[in-house]
């Protein structure tokens, strides 16, 4: 749609307007980085690395513990199971600090006391790694520091909690299978990792196998003292944090003479297909979903930042290119975006949008092509200096506040990288520049590479959606198995 | 079900537990209130009001356009006028600032303009007023305030974007009627404002009769500077804003003899159901409403602080009392939560959760005696004192940020309150006692005043649901029609 035309009788067709546009626009000053915060790191004689970034002048703390509980230790056959110890680790603890000694708090209690310090516990579990913390006022901190501890070194993990889990997981990935959004992220991982230790996803069966006995052993041998993280961002200081994390996890043990569980690096054996149409009758939009290879982290600094930097480009913003060619060019979706995962190993690009059914080929078709498109074509230094900013930008905000200066902390550890690092990241990011970012794309996103999900109604989308890829599998959701290398409950012979 | 007995062979039963372990705990130091930013006030002689909070040691700046572009102002059978009004103004201006003097961009343009700051326009539309901002480093600052004045001051509304505004907010109406939890939102606010202007509700039919004129009207009537307020939160002082705010609002003009469009006061018109029970075949779960009136904003900071904390008493925080008795007692979802909202001439309570089919009467039962007897029993310390320590920890992260802060002068104003009444609020709050939060449950929350929405699979939950009223409205998902007296497209007369 030629929209400046109509409006302003502007006589340009759209992708020369485009172009000219990012290419004669005034150049952005070169952004400024966010200025770092000052760091500190430790280690107590268990083992436990704590790692402190002071933000003074407003009394909050974010208290984040990093935990040796990522889904790419869930044994074989029992995919969830790191996600359903987070969640059950929350809800039963031996209380052990100050008042509360011996006493055994359930779910309720635990959230009553962290509610009653003004806070509330936050937790994820990612591939590698889980996060348990909270934000809290700095004369609470000493009190949010006992539960996290209480929480990861005693708890009980009660056998009703893990009933309940379940029951939750189990109930939220019917509700997955309806949703073509979720379903198509899901489904996407197990495409693209396949039957490496990424590829496993939670289904009801995974889920009906786990027992209160593996809850146990992720107890022996994943949450240790050696193998967690301590991370305090906010208004305290080195000797502060030492005496802290001395106080509530210096007498944490690890059991003698057991072996502790690491992830290895993993490798993506993609499955078979290169296109994965799923069919759910009555669904509102289509989703659609294009993945690429990323870098792993072995890549290094340079490589990561080209790949974090073309990402950028592609999806950060609703202005980046896939909002550009999808929404507002063409009005075909309220919103494009893509995002990156890079593990030990491998890495991925997701690139995602909802539209409607018949125009999920067309769609598949622009995104493919814009991914393309960064490996090929020159970049102009505008759009890449709005983009870099933009992302800058994003970063500077969550430097302003605890949480978010915990989160970065975080990330870095999760990337592999030292924390330090966390204060050269906007440089390398500025080191990028366009021959750099076109480089990897055209190293990582080929035509073969690229893998594509379409999850939606297709009936209704037409036969245009099939001719995408005379080789694509074609699956109803009621018969998806996500265990299975068909992904289908039926073998595969058609 | 008696988790602790099963797990540590506590011999308490629920109830008993529960108000014990409340009142026996050890009650926490009365929560400290958090410290007040400096704020300053001016107005510029166009009328425009501007407000500054100073955060300083961060160079980030939040800078927010309140607008007199509430719902309560949708001219009566064109109800998403105000949202409509305010997506288009983001997507086209005539640009007056810098190098960029009498270009004219469009959505992509200005979008990219955002980005390029390191930023995003953030934006809402509430009953009373819309918001529309940036979050800046302070170098951008300036850019920042430039391009939100384009886009105040000289929006060019262009047609196509009316359009995809327009098929975009059918297609979330569409949307809607088959998610059951955002259904009884819509049907909540409805049922409980009933034909009054705060009950009004977006539909394809009402959307489908906005003109471009109405967007004109809405620019002449009520888009004007001496009803408008700029924001500023952050890194920066009272000349600094002043000569900002000259900079790019002084020459801000209302036009000449055309009078000002102002909300009046809404009064509650309530539909003559007391239930209203809505069938949406095969959907995952069933949504869960329990409407109260509130306080208006008329009734004072003592009462509304009383609200406040019922609320936050009822509804707030995974261990609240709807937490505790739905979700962590009875297993019967996986969340529950209250909110309220207060207009001039009156307010609304809403506590919300999701359940079973078969579980949503007895849960709509379980919420409606939990709002009452806030109203009857007497509430301990313990847990009065936790509640607002929860409430005052969030307002504490709230203003770490200059995001957050922002966010905060914006209610402040929302609530008809002077800015310096933010730095009451915590005051206010730690005023409230136990007596005074169970006489507003009292005055407010008869079971008479109660209101219920279910939205489900009728015939999944059974017949329990129906014997919950008598005389519930019941309703097909299909049929309903919002514009209706009787929310019904068949007339009434069953």
């Amino acid at each position: 749609m030629r929209r400046r035309q109509l409006l302003w009788g502007a006589a340009l067709a759209w992708p020369a307007w485009a172009q000219q546009r990012f290419d004669q626009a005034p150049a952005p000053s070169r952004p400024r980085a966010p200025r770092p915060p000052p760091l500190s790191e430790l280690r107590l004689d268990n083992g436990l690395r704590v790692l402190l970034a002071e933000r003074r002048g407003w009394p909050l703390v974010t208290a984040q513990l990093q935990l040796n509980l990522g889904s790419l230790l869930d044994p074989a056959g029992k995919a969830g199971l790191a996600q359903l110890f987070l969640d059950v680790m929350t809800r039963g603890a031996q209380r052990g600090g100050g008042g509360n000694k011996g006493l055994a708090a359930d779910g309720g209690d635990i959230a009553f006391a962290a509610e009653s310090l003004g806070a509330s516990l936050e937790s994820q579990t990612l591939a590698q790694a889980a996060t348990l913390g909270l934000t809290l006022a700095t004369p609470s901190l000493d009190e949010g520091l006992a539960l996290l501890a209480d929480l990861a070194r005693r708890p009980t993990l009660p056998a009703s909690e893990l009933e309940r889990s379940r029951a939750q997981a189990i109930d939220g990935y019917r509700q997955t299978l309806a949703d073509p959004a979720a379903l198509a992220q899901l489904l996407g991982r197990r495409l693209f990792w396949g039957d490496s230790a990424a590829g496993q996803q939670p289904t009801p069966a995974s889920l009906a196998r786990i027992r209160r006995d593996d809850l146990l052993n992720v107890l022996r041998l994943q949450l240790r003292p050696e193998l967690s993280t301590l991370i305090l961002g906010g208004d305290l200081d080195a000797a502060q944090a030492r005496a802290l994390a001395e106080r509530h996890f210096g007498g944490w043990r690890a059991p003698p003479r057991v072996p502790a569980l690491l992830p290895a690096p993993v490798r993506a054996r993609p499955l078979a297909a290169r296109t994965l149409l799923v069919d759910v009758p009555g669904a509102g939009q289509s989703a659609v979903l294009v993945l690429g290879p990323h870098a792993g982290l072995e890549a290094g600094a340079r490589e990561l930042g080209a790949g974090l930097l073309a990402n950028a480009v592609l999806g950060q913003g609703y202005s980046a290119r896939l909002g550009r060619e999808v929404r507002i060019k063409r009005g075909l979706s309220y919103g494009a975006a893509s995002q990156v995962e890079s593990l030990a190993g491998g890495g991925w690009m997701a690139a995602y949008t909802q539209t409607k059914h018949d125009s999920a080929s067309e769609v598949a078709k622009l995104i493919a092509a814009e991914i393309q498109r960064l490996g090929v074509e020159p970049l102009g230094a505008a759009e890449l200096e709005a983009r870099r900013a933009s992302w800058l930008g994003e970063q500077g905000r969550r430097l302003e506040t605890s949480a978010g200066l915990a989160g970065l902390l975080s990330e870095q550890l999760l990337q592999s990288r030292e924390p330090a690092a966390l204060t050269r990241l906007p440089q390398e990011l500025q080191a990028v520049d366009a021959a750099a970012l076109r480089a990897f794309a055209a190293r990582y996103w080929r035509a073969d590479a690229l893998r594509t999900v379409v999850v939606g109604d297709l009936g209704a989308a037409g036969p245009g959606l099939r001719a995408l890829d005379p080789g694509a599998w074609v699956i109803r959701a009621a018969e998806l198995d996500l265990a299975s290398p068909t992904l289908q409950r039926r073998a595969r012979g058609r």
